[in-house]
């Protein structure tokens, strides 16, 4: 969809800290995060809510929230990770992926990072997902 | 585990308002809803976190969150639904869906409704997952 900002992140027309990408969906870190390795993680398609993805695309996509809940353990050893679906800001389906450490709240405070911290941050997770 | 609160709920030796259940699957209100309707699917074998289940198993178990997605749509009429998981309260996996209404916050406020409610509640969504 022209006006969608995923959409558009997807194509590479807005840039993005991107952490994954295969030929159904896209991960990069949230701009606006609320723990340091905050994913998002999107189908490329455009579907308006997690849930509207048919029952097997559903489920691969949560194998690829898995797959970046496996790399950010490893690359950023959290405490817990949480998944948050809410979605009115942005109508392109996505999934919060949040590494946490301290902070117990059910959503803590957004933060504010560095360029080189968030890219540190992309760096440490890709490795970890290609490995 | 014996310490273990849904572990018992499970088990049938605390009652819950069950909306489902299947061999590796178990659905239930939350007693601390955020809205009506609110829903927490857990594994029935005890796993810390969602994300502990192997891969085969968490997509599964995703699979059985469409589904009670599906008749949450179907009961309730929500305007959307999210996916919480945060874990901290209990100590056993457990995925929050929570069909939404009116409230635009990531997370609403408890409500109380009354037994009676919460049993028209289950009535209605166990009328749309056996469909």
């Amino acid at each position: 969809m022209q006006n969608c900002i995923f959409c558009q992140i997807v194509k590479g027309k807005i840039p993005s800290y991107k952490v994954y990408e295969d030929v159904n969906f896209f991960a990069f870190l949230d701009i606006k995060p609320r723990a340091y390795g905050h994913t998002l993680v999107i189908p490329k398609k455009h579907y308006r809510w997690v849930y509207d993805l048919e029952q097997e695309d559903f489920k691969k996509y949560w194998g690829v929230v898995l797959k970046i809940t496996k790399a950010l353990q490893k690359a950023l050893n959290p405490t817990f990770i949480t998944y948050v679906t809410h979605g009115l800001e942005i109508e392109h389906a996505h999934i919060h992926v949040v590494p946490r450490k301290n902070e117990t709240a059910f959503v803590p405070e957004i933060k504010s990072f560095s360029k080189e911290e968030m890219e540190e941050a992309v760096k440490r997770i890709k490795i970890e997902i290609t490995k």
